[in-house]
């Protein structure tokens, strides 16, 4: 069986979803060569009223409050996000599945209790929630981007622990979003689902793997939204759309009915993420799903039983010394492209200038090393299950070339190991674990400032460098992407040829990424950096954020 | 080569090193038959004086107060329990390697530091440490019971990093202690070092894999010891001598450099965990090593960055309502015999007349799939490794019969997996965890009580049910082992034609340690029991046996 035939029936299953009062004119699409803007249609479109607009133009802790106050009544806002989703979808293919009606008349209930009772049923009572396809929810569909897993697909008996955990505090999932072919791409492309856009340029990646996520959001269809992340699946598209990602520590968020089609596979564990419109709503989401009434280890005891904590886990948090930031301003295998660089020194400097924080440089530490670690490391089967679920499957769907590529060409060709093997390879994941944190206490900082992937948002197909995010999944500390507030500037981020004439290059990839440069390339694209704190300091991580956005978005 | 040459030589040198003056005589050793008491020659054999022999009668807590005011030398403890180590490894072969010289010349060095600073060097200022071969120690050899390791093995280079902190804080190591081929057994022999003996009765079991260190704590050798436990390791020769053992959850105490030969197998982790003499010194020696001074979790990022806490971490600890103990009287698979039967019944019935905790019968678990299940995760490999190292290696050693019944009889033949196999059994452990803390939960308790083996000490060769111990390997759950204060009694725990009339097999294992069983077989064994908490509360397990302990102590 081909697979052609059943993904356009499934994308056009999707499209039949889709409200009426939601559909784009044809002509306003067609209207849309590649390269597009298409961030501005909600407004420009007509589609959404003005109150419709005011709400999805606000982040999750304002919204919540003004739902409490009933300022805007559930219904509103539920609406409000699905619409503005639908137009997403037709313009940047982020959805698998799409359940408004029901969720509007989750958002019903709601109203009704807050109506009855004048409480809200939790703190997030009324906030529709977007999630990736993997994350189970009743009654729906997970395929996990593969054809032949939909075709086969059943839907969900029981909502993923963290599903049911928001719901408890009064969230509404009203989606599923897109995930690339293997869920192993920084991009977001399947055979099943097509290809996912970034808004702002639709000739670039919305980021992956989380992809969907990201265009959801980017569109401002979701206040927020759930990703994993297993080599920057959550930052990357919250980096590409300008949003914030959590990719917290591991075993902290719970993950159970969170899908892969690799269960058991536990040498590098995928993790469950926020992305959203703000760093306050990324702690709104944390204190509440490890809050002590949630106790999500309690279900499930391969989590870590660790609430949230408030303030104070490092020392300059106690006061007597300042934050010590530390930057890294290549990975010392690739630089970052000029508008990166740019964002960073901006910030650096201003850091500087505060007098409020310690800024130092950071060394970056066996890159290349990491990434031939983890790579093996998620393949120690040599990629055999993806095979068995693409070109080996019934439905006989073909490798997307970046799988391709990520399995055979992004370093020596993954193979499968022996048992014998993968215990060398624990090994030396747990010796590099140590190495970098003796690496870390050497630069003596609190927290790591660096980018989150050479380039902005990149062209389709050519997301190929992972070891910004990648290393931290490889020696699990919590990391987060956040705007840095620029896009590429076309003059400001040129090269001159005064740069051109002094380039060294790095390494083979670092020429890559260098020659293919030009700002035009980027046009339009956000800038995100990322910020990185040990290993179950998500905490420490987020105070240190707020104070340096603090710092960052002070007017001079 | 053949193994038998070399390990004669290799144990010969251990006997070289042990000092004249703890020779017993010829005569002396001659005059003990199989199944003789020699737990008490140390008091008998004259050459121990009074002081030494009230030193080692005492418990670490004790012992490092005395120190510390100067009414002991660290020199006199030190020398008091080398020789009485000494003198334990002549009549139940304890030890691969001694070395009290330099432990005494680490002890004078203490003891001029207190006398010069007034000062002791932290908190364990000359405690002697007895050290499983695994422990890695400067100048060493880690050579894990196998033959054709001590043949090729280097010194070592540095510590084990627990080591190190116990040295730190004023520790002083003087030996290595026996473990059984494959470290996988309940028992202590291999054929490097020979056979481990229970000083209570020496046709007993000294327990295993940490049976040197059993039999040097249970001849009073040691104040403390460590052992390491991946399927009850330390509790079984904790609970064959009468003595305290901790499995604590792993990641919590560290085990870089206390070696295996199995690195990066990580479905089931390892731990290390005290042996020792109180309930209080197990508090001192967890105290010390996740100190905020020791922060383990700096160096090896795989700890939990989790110091040791005190108090109040169940409900039962802040008042309000009573510590809930769940009685597991038997594990649905194998019965306990009369004696530990008899010890679990007294403690119940004294914990039930206090009226100061509450008592409730805890119903068993899926003991069997969980055994079933955590055996095929010892050996992902099939056993090659072991095989490699005996039978394959050059020097030809055998298997020894426990090891084959390990890996052949103890169920399904374990065999070599493939990777997709792994994950499979990673999964079906996740899940046991999980249905096995939701039928913890649904038994409302705070710890478990239970029996630590279906027997006390069992006659060499015996010990073949580990469901006790490793059911709480394969959750992850702190455990330990303590003395019922009672032994096996002739009359007390014979059966009787009623009882043998109304017996009913619970399985063929249960109806094999029914018809083995004897109160002559176990004569003069020690009866311990087991108590248990949930994954990472440790210390709830130390607050809650410090409780039962006192109502179990007291007189009536």
């Amino acid at each position: 069986m081909a697979y052609a035939a059943l993904a356009e029936q499934y994308q056009q299953q999707v499209m039949d979803k889709l409200p009426l009062s939601s559909l784009l004119p044809r002509a306003t699409l067609d209207a849309l060569p590649p390269g597009s803007d298409v961030s501005g249609l909600p407004e420009s479109c007509g589609l959404l009223s003005a109150k419709q607009l005011e709400i999805t133009g606000l982040d999750a802790t304002e919204l919540l409050a003004r739902i409490a106050t009933k300022e805007f009544s559930s219904v509103e806002v539920v609406t409000a996000f699905g619409i503005r989703t639908a137009i997403a979808h037709q313009v940047t293919c982020c959805l698998t599945d799409f359940f408004i009606d029901e969720a509007i008349a989750a958002a019903q209930e709601l109203d009704a209790y807050l109506a009855r009772t004048g409480k809200t049923r939790g703190p997030l009572h009324g906030l529709p929630i977007s999630a990736k396809d993997q994350v189970e929810l009743i009654g729906k569909i997970t395929s996990l981007g593969f054809t032949s897993l939909h075709s086969t697909a059943k839907p969900a008996t029981s909502n993923a622990q963290l599903a049911q955990i928001l719901i408890d505090a009064g969230a509404v999932f009203f989606n599923h979003t897109t995930l690339p072919q293997s869920i192993m791409h920084l991009e977001c492309n399947s055979f099943l689902w097509g290809r996912t856009l970034l808004p702002f340029n639709t000739s670039l990646s919305a980021g992956g793997s989380s992809g969907g996520e990201g265009a959801v959001l980017g569109m401002r269809g979701a206040p927020l939204g759930l990703g994993t992340d297993i080599g920057g699946s959550v930052r990357s598209p919250a980096a590409n759309n300008g949003l914030y990602g959590l990719r917290p520590t591991a075993s902290r968020v719970p993950n159970a009915g969170v899908r892969t089609y690799v269960p058991g596979r536990d040498s590098i564990l995928g993790i469950v993420g926020p992305l959203c419109h703000s760093a306050r709503d990324i702690e709104l989401f944390m204190s509440v799903v490890l809050s002590s009434d949630a106790k999500p280890w309690r279900r499930d005891p391969s989590l870590l039983e660790m609430p949230w904590r408030v303030g104070r886990m490092g020392g300059w948090q106690e006061g007597g010394r300042r934050l010590r930031v530390g930057v890294m301003w290549h990975d010392g295998e690739v630089r970052p492209v000029r508008g990166v660089e740019r964002a960073l020194k901006g910030a650096v400097e201003k850091l500087r200038k505060s007098g409020e924080v310690e800024v130092v440089d950071f060394e970056p530490w066996k890159t290349r090393e990491g990434w031939d670690l983890i790579r093996q490391l998620y393949f120690p089967d040599g990629g055999r299950r993806i095979h068995q679920l693409t070109d080996e499957s019934e439905v006989e769907e073909p490798l997307d070339p970046l799988t391709q590529w990520l399995l055979a060409e992004a370093g020596p060709p993954v193979r499968e190991l022996s048992i014998h093997e993968l215990w060398e390879l624990n090994t030396r994941r747990e010796a590099y674990r140590k190495g970098y944190q003796a690496h870390w206490f050497s630069q003596a900082i609190d927290v790591l400032l660096c980018p989150v992937a050479p380039y902005p948002a990149p062209p389709h197909g050519e997301a190929k460098w992972w070891a910004y995010t990648s290393q931290f999944n490889l020696v699990d500390y919590p990391a987060i992407a956040f705007p840095s507030g620029l896009t590429v500037d076309q003059e400001l981020d040129a090269i001159t040829p005064d740069d051109a004439a002094a380039y060294v290059p790095l390494s083979e990839d670092d020429q890559l990424v260098h020659d293919g440069y030009h700002p035009k390339k980027y046009a339009n694209a956000p800038i995100s950096l990322q910020l990185v704190a040990m290993r179950c300091h998500d905490e420490e991580l987020m105070d240190a954020l707020v104070k340096i956005e603090g710092i960052l978005k002070r007017e001079e």
